[in-house]
């Protein structure tokens, strides 16, 4: 079938809108039609050339919401009509990730994944004959997509999707590190780093796990207002922090933050994050993708003495099981997504989203089909 | 009193075996004689100069075991008679981090006892009339020392003081990071950097955890026996190790160590320790401290992708609870100490005790009075 997408034919270049064939779903896949997207920075990342895993050319995007149209042999727990969120980190439930209880890093898929085929090895997509490449397995830059059945969770379906598309990644990211990686507890002291989507976030899982002191970090004194609705208690400009900023955040923590998210990508904003941790317990949680090849640093002493260093990815989360009860959150207003979503655009514009996040002046962009 | 002591009058020289002054116990405090201590490199390295917190003229010495001989004022733990090993980590059941739940990391008599003081500023021993300064709360080096009660572990009276003196650092450094600070389940697969007395230590605790695999990394041959002994199942020599080290553990392990732990102190084995963690849930321990001013690095994809950094201090024990259980597990026959004692000898002969270290000939000498 015809669908239209916005093909990134090479690295450094604009999305060009084109309409793309898309091939039927095999055994085990679903064809999706996407509703609408949001523009992540990864996607960004991809574009420009920096990730070294990137690949062209492929239909970006990542980040979607849509309705199943159509599935392939065997496909049991979904059915045409469902409403679905993508998953670029599927839950195939089978795995010996899956079943260890200790992370949601499925496997399943990973080497097509990472090669932009699906799971049998080959490509849906193409154009002019000629293969186009999907993208972190979701390829939701388009109006139709095919995906494994283990990369869809089922959601409600009175959800909006110009809304929770931004579930399919961002959401889950930021309210997923406190809860599942974290497992922030009421009371606890938070300090975030980087006041973008992600870090919003961040503030808002905080808020809804009870934290006490929620402190945002960000050069840019514009972010304050929104992240203080979303729930930060205390804004720190380190711009206006006189001497080092650690000890400035140990001290206004009363002994280090319980938990800190870096949120920015940054390897001196990461160790910053580390060493402000409270001695004895705090936990520091990468979320920030940093650059190919840098390197984050500390002394062991500040392990020896009981700071924990992680990361997560999707937050931790297993999306089939936990992206449907974020959505459910949102539908009960115990989150905000709305105020999060500061541009919504057709697909023909999508470059713009680009443009908008670079420029600082967008949260997230959803285009919409 | 007049006590029998090794003190340390400088950096760089040998201990000198002098009589010295001993005030009797103040409010607090209490009045223990030392019946047995190990040596150990925490001594060692105070001792070299390297530590950028070392004081002198000053009695070391923190892996002790005796006899409680009074009590000072408000001492309602223990009286004489007590069998007690000295905790160079106390617990005072009362400051903000024993409540925690969280760390054994008790801050009660911290800057005191990083001075060389008891907790009211001031040292009970003295030479010609000015003061030596105490070490880790405990100098052991002394056939009596006072301590504060909270410092204090109180131990069944059948115990032998030359073994279980052992108790007091490096057993439960190892074995406690095992239980308290990894908490490996059985079934785990465990990799140990480093075979000396606190890989034993691990490798007998991970032992008693139930791990299947518990792989011992070190370049020195000759530890093989006795490391098996205490129940590890895989030798590895990097040095017969064809390309890197980290490939061939993960390998080895099927996908990565569940537990690592860096009983070295090098901050190039500690990143090999994390990295050759599994993917999504792997955890790496550093248990060896790391030369002044060193710093470990690694690429924060590998925290992302879900390994986690962690440091650990007297094994993560609270000493008062946790060293009589371990007493009792020696006692059990639960763990091997007498195999990792391989040399006693009197105070005369301390120097000695720290040259057999340094020539690698010993795994952990005692000294008795």
């Amino acid at each position: 079938m015809d669908v239209r997408a916005a093909v990134a034919h090479q690295a450094g270049q604009p999305l060009t809108i084109e309409t793309v064939q898309l091939e039927g779903p095999r055994e085990g896949e679903v064809l999706v039609e996407i509703k609408a997207t949001g523009i992540c920075h990864t996607d960004a990342f991809t574009l420009s050339g920096d990730d070294p895993e990137g690949l062209f050319p492929a239909i970006l995007g990542h980040e979607g919401a849509g309705v199943v149209v159509e599935v392939g042999a065997g496909v049991r727990s979904l059915k045409p009509g469902d409403h679905v969120i993508p998953l670029y980190v599927p839950e195939c439930r089978q795995c010996n990730y899956c079943t260890s209880g200790k992370t949601n890093l499925c496997q399943a898929v990973r080497e097509t994944q990472g090669a932009g085929l699906m799971p049998d090895g080959s490509s849906r997509f193409s154009l002019g004959g000629k293969p186009v490449l999907h993208y972190m397995g979701t390829s939701t830059f388009a109006n139709y997509t095919v995906v494994p059945e283990i990369s869809l969770a089922k959601i409600r379906e009175d959800a909006p999707f110009e809304k929770v598309c931004y579930i399919g990644c961002g959401v889950t990211t930021g309210i997923g590190a406190v809860i599942n990686t974290a497992k922030v507890e009421p009371g606890a002291n938070v300090v975030v780093f980087g006041l973008g989507g992600i870090g919003l976030n961040v503030i808002q899982g905080a808020r809804l796990a009870g934290a006490d002191m929620i402190v945002g970090v960000d050069l840019n004194e514009s972010k304050r207002a929104l992240a203080e609705k979303f729930g930060m208690t205390h804004f720190v400009n380190p711009k206006e922090v006189e001497g080092d900023l650690v000890p400035y955040l140990v001290n206004l923590t009363k002994g280090g933050a319980d938990y800190s998210f870096e949120c920015i990508g940054n390897v001196k904003t990461m160790r910053q994050a580390l060493e402000c941790c409270h001695k004895g317990w705090g936990e520091s949680i990468i979320i920030g993708v940093a650059g190919a090849g840098q390197e984050i640093s500390t002394r062991p002493f500040q392990l020896v003495t009981g700071r924990v260093w992680r990361g997560t990815a999707f937050g931790g989360a297993k999306g089939r099981t936990q992206v449907p009860q974020i959505v459910d959150w949102y539908m009960d207003g115990k989150i905000n997504i709305d105020d999060l979503i500061t541009h919504v655009m057709p697909l023909d514009e999508i470059n713009t989203a680009f443009d908008l996040m670079h420029e600082g002046k967008s949260i997230r962009s959803v285009v919409t089909f």
